[in-house]
């Protein structure tokens, strides 16, 4: 039995995840999700994050975005954006459905953690999804143009803004949701998820005490790179890394995992920069394709990145 | 030119408005609307009377319900059942867009009463129409089985509890909104609409003021009869009226606004009613047609309400 915790984005954790839930048992599975992509959109609580692994999981997503439900339709956006009212956010009548269930429970005093974990059992799925935090955490993006939110700089203002710095707003009184804590120390392998370092890794390891503790259980933690051959797969990370000065590759990745992964799962069109990567930051490097195309691919890439955590590579 | 004020609850004062806007111009008319009936719905902000009223003027209305709009789809209400999610309260995709441009709105500080301009001017009417206050007030219903806010008691618990009274949540502190004092004062005639007396006409007087600035101006006032012939015509009004111990019947009704109308639109049916009703109340009754049937039923009883109301019928 191999119990693994996840540290989850959206769309590329996402991925990861669910070439994870057929290599292992899912019950086996924890997925940490970030919440500060979340929003308070029209009075709705919407969490991007936790809908996305949630709806890839249960093989609903829209297969063509990564995102949002397949079958999507826009009656109420369409009529919104008739009003002239805020239709930005991209919300389809199918997806409004989840925020409503979210948004009601919240309302009626029940934490974001339980709400998960009940929308996650409606969906049929055996793994344990929950949030970093049941508390407020708001990624805010300091830019040329002023401070905003995340959705409103990336979605709103479609992340034209050059980003100086990220600031993750409730960080220093959040607290870990129930079974975070436990899930990272009685796992036998954590796993950073191909996500955007910043925009989701961060905040989550923004919470207190958590980052402390990924690194304390360093030797059973495996990093696989969001980057490959200096490209996001998916999502701002390039222009955000880029923005604020690192290098857009999976050297500048991996030198922000160094003191929290003893492994680190690099693409192999990233092959050459092996050497660097482990002689610079310490880590074992583990090279395989890491682009998940199909099931296939991603069940390749979990078990490939188990392997090499458990230290049978 | 005659200018009017309306005291509205939902249906039956919407049906009454559509006539009214065709036998005087619009840009003369004033609805003051009940919100009484206001719901937090999922976190969205529902005004059912207001949009009931906005619905039937812009000719959106659901021609048979006589709420909601035509065309519409419940493809968010349908998955929301399927999460088992708060599914009782009837929200069309269409609707939705309206609760949640409202929700945005308020959302960012604007009072009800100017989401409203902006939603009516936005369906193109030039009638005014404002909630009768912008502060919180909601009817709340006591039952033998304990209290429950209306759209509770109305929709969820499907009017079955036997009614003992209502109160007016939020009434004590409750301002009018801009202009409907200025209304009242300055309209030519005040017509209380067919509506609930006890539910949309009440709530509405329980703003601090209202009544008495009604009753101060009582030779202008027309109330119109929402029953005929011992029946509502549309909601709960007679059971409610029958459950708290009153006629269910056009006198009972009369007896309610003895002080705050000189004139009484009696359906032609109850007819013989009116002598009981002049000597008991002091009202002059007016006799007509009251059942709203089509555009020209709802233009003759307007037509009929104003010329009692100024003298000339």
């Amino acid at each position: 039995m191999t119990r693994v915790a996840v540290l989850a984005g959206g769309v590329g954790a996402a991925r990861f995840l669910d070439g994870l839930v057929r290599v292992v048992p899912p019950a086996d599975v924890t997925a940490i999700v970030n919440v500060g992509d979340d929003i308070e959109w029209a009075g709705l609580h919407i969490s991007p994050d936790l809908d996305t692994v949630m709806y890839t999981l249960a093989d609903m997503v829209n297969p063509e975005t990564g995102w949002g439900l397949r079958g999507e339709s826009r009656r109420t956006l369409d009529r919104l954006s008739e009003l002239g009212g805020p239709d930005w956010f991209m919300i389809g009548d199918l997806d409004l459905a989840t925020h409503l269930f979210r948004t009601h429970w919240l309302g009626q005093g029940n934490p974001l953690s339980t709400v998960t974990r009940d929308l996650v059992k409606r969906a049929g799925l055996e793994l344990f999804i929950t949030p970093v935090t049941d508390d407020r955490l708001r990624t805010m993006v300091d830019t040329d143009a002023g401070e905003f939110s995340f959705q409103d700089y990336f979605v709103r203002r479609r992340a034209v803004d050059r980003v100086h710095s990220l600031r993750f707003d409730g960080a220093e009184t959040a607290r870990p949701a129930p079974y975070v804590v436990e899930a990272l120390n009685e796992s036998d392998v954590i796993v950073i998820a191909p996500s955007n370092p910043f925009l989701s890794i961060d905040p989550l390891l923004s919470v207190p005490g958590l980052r402390e503790l990924v690194a304390s259980n360093r030797s059973k933690v495996a990093a696989v790179s969001p980057i490959i051959g200096g490209e996001a797969v998916k999502g701002p990370a390039a222009d955000i890394l880029q923005s604020m000065g690192h290098d857009v590759s999976a050297l500048g990745v991996a030198r922000l995992y160094e003191d929290l992964a003893e492994v680190f799962v690099l693409d192999e069109t990233d092959a050459a920069l092996a050497s660097t990567i482990e002689s610079e930051t310490g880590m074992r490097v583990h090279i395989m394709p890491t682009l998940m195309t199909d099931v296939e691919a991603k069940m390749a890439l979990a078990a490939g990145t188990l392997k090499a955590a458990l230290h049978d590579g």
